[in-house]
């Protein structure tokens, strides 16, 4: 349903998604399968989100070997490492791999902030091309951009900031709400690529409260929520993680209906 | 030589600690060292400190086959699960648990704070013994008597609290410099529990400075410094953990060398 | 200078600026001067940032008769008030005001968060005409319009944020570094609201290190220090406020130093 | 009432209370009658908290004039001055004065934070004799005393750390609900002072919910509904601050009635 849409790439294992709950070989198929369903017409790139850089490069080693195009990087999971060592982990496990790796930046969910200045201080590896920024704080963009120009392509990943981010820099989104609104999701970005403003803002705020379920911690059972409500899939977690209830269910409920009930007719692009 | 110094207890497998650097395998290997070397003479406790509800009753089950004595239950690593995914977590270990278990509260490390109201919930399954506190708040030993009596024994977390919680109601102390300075952390407890305050507070002050080094995102990093600087361990850990360097490894070696050149002798007790 | 430059109008008396370190009469000089500066082309705006609401509404009083086009106003300073409290004050300051006013909301500085239902439900008091959103979070700005459409005039109040806040629907801009920059400021403000999208952005590009300086604690001796540096104003402070010195005085002062270097000839507006 | 329940001392204008809502005037009357109900029996101590340090000055001067025997002194309000001005303010103030200064260090509510280190730099003024600490880390009481000693008498200022502080360093307490718990107060502050510790614990652990009361922001609010219940106050406060009301009343209203059902026969102390 997203390659017919138009996406331009998979992103899969998301790291604040349920990779973590994943045995070493569950994530060897979810790739694979990935990997299959992309035929080879888009890019897939595979989340490295491991608890160490020994288990990160291993990691690597066998997704490449199923046939990942690309990985998306994150700090080592739980502890909480500094700035050396993060470096350091980023650059062990670029050493273990032979594909082009974005960035994956997110204080706000992980502690570890990858500042613009440790952006630069990393530009000297090849293979980090991409950055993926959720910061939730717009200014990084430019800052990174005042350090190293264009040296990384700079993707936005929090949803209600893909708009703001792309008119002042970032050229990519990695989308969550892409999961349940494809089309929105794919018009939005080109409306904004090529310039047409005023009707990308009219479709961005008609999005904004779905977008807004990709900032919560609870985002995974809000965006299965809605894959539910469209009808492209089920709201199956694993434990911890529980399906809504009560209350916050009918308010996330009644957040997806009343944008269904006033979905857009979508602009050419 | 903690056995000696006369703990109480073990409790293996840290989940601030390296728990989340091991494989499965690797935690089973440690339970089965901690329960030779404890002869059955003190008890030991694992820490479970697993990403899902189902990893948790799984290591649960294996590590009680290799003989621990009891557990200390931690909610699901990274996913930052809400109350009541929390206390379903809980319940759903201690059905897989044939053995008595610590629940584990550390909201500054965690992010997940299971408040004094949510023990007085879980306080019908009897499996629930214990509690160790490390929320850095002395306030909430009070305030989980004030709600449940004596239901639970209650440990402090903190180093640097032990002598406070002690004095207003925590009846044990999971300690973290132990590993160090076995025979100075067994005095302290002891002088405290028999209520020799000014002996306490004098050996409590001299140690502060090497407590405080628990209560860091480096604590072990810096307690394994403390174990080489006396004897008895290495500094070796696994990446992303890097040994300690330049100014930060400089200022902690002062500070254990500092307690070092005025370690006192020690009051029996 | 503002007025040649073409500023569309002046608010005074700052609140995190040096509000709080002046007297009632002080500020009433204050107000009088910036009336006659004026010379009625452009609105002049009085900021209230009283302790008491009683003192808000005095101060809203004199400074009526001393000739003000209007207001911005904040929740009472020091207390952190509730969100009756806050409702409370605005409707009682608006009460005694024959002006318009603009609300302010800062959030980061004053810890009183005025949310957008908040701004809902003081729509219903037709003086209370803008709003300054400073929160440091751009999607304030379409969550008010999604809640009230037009209702208010949206300014940005965060000088690093003014470019991403105007193009997604904030219609002005009250600025920090227009007392030092003013031509820029205005030029970067024409650009955007004219929709010259690529020339706005390489200005904004050359500016933002200066801009950045808007949103420390330290802006005020920051921004001082700029119009030194360009010839319009001096450093002088009231304590506790020192002027700058050593390392981060170097630092600031290295960052103006830059931004001149590279000073940009301004395209027309 | 209070002097009759034993207080050996006054402290008015609380920084966090009501002073910010007098005027200058109004603070001067407040101190003169704390001076005559005083009788010269016990010390008033008056709160300096004023936003500009010329205005501490002058206000200090003004309430020595009236009669008091010294002050609590507080950083500049409203801005958040570094560790240069903070040092500067408290110096140029204690210059200012003839009596002996406490200072009071609350960085939870004022985020300006005088760290252990901060006092001891100041300990070369002879007018700083006490410290008044509401960190609401009791650890601050050691680290302190590790680095001077007994050069300041500490006093903890959070009301439900009051026996953890004692017991371990602190020699005084400036208490918050002894304005509606007066007996309670002092008898608690005596058994902990002559190490009647299982009759503190006793007495702490009904008094706990009311104590929580003073780490609020409403703690004026919640003081004063304790005060009219148990019949020597009122409710009044100035705006932006008003009465309680709704669920949050009723749940404060509930806390004090519970105290006050099973409101214990004292100790003799």
């Amino acid at each position: 349903m997203q390659i017919e849409a138009g996406v331009h790439g998979f992103v899969v294992l998301g790291s604040l998604g349920e990779n973590g709950t994943l045995t070493p070989d569950e994530k060897q198929e979810v790739v694979k399968i990935a990997v299959a369903a992309s035929r080879r017409k888009i890019p897939v790139l595979a989340t490295v989100a491991e608890t160490t850089t020994a288990g990160a490069c291993k990691f690597v080693e066998k997704a490449t070997a199923n046939g990942v195009d690309g990985f998306m990087l994150l700090p080592g999971m739980q502890y909480l490492s500094d700035r050396r060592e993060t470096i350091q982990h980023f650059r062990t496990v670029a050493k273990a791999s032979t594909k082009p790796i974005m960035l994956y930046n997110n204080p706000v969910a992980y502690r570890i902030d990858t500042t613009p200045d440790m952006f630069a201080e990393l530009a000297d590896e090849p293979k980090f091309v991409a950055i993926k920024e959720s910061s939730e704080d717009v200014r990084r963009i430019n800052d990174i951009i005042k350090l190293v120009g264009d040296r990384y392509q700079i993707f936005i990943g929090v949803d209600d900031l893909a708009m703001e981010s792309q008119l002042i820099g970032a050229v990519g989104w990695v989308a969550g709400l892409v999961n349940a609104f494809p089309k929105e999701t794919v018009t939005l970005f080109e409306l904004i690529r090529t310039k047409r403003n005023a009707e990308a803002l009219e479709l961005y705020r008609w999005f904004l409260p779905l977008l807004h379920l990709d900032t919560s911690v609870k985002f995974v059972q809000y965006i299965k929520l809605a894959e539910m409500m469209v009808g492209c899939g089920t709201e199956y977690v694993r434990a911890p993680r529980m399906q809504l209830a009560g209350d916050e269910r009918k308010r996330v409920e009644s957040i997806i209906r009343s944008a269904l009930k006033k979905r857009p007719t979508l602009p050419k692009v």
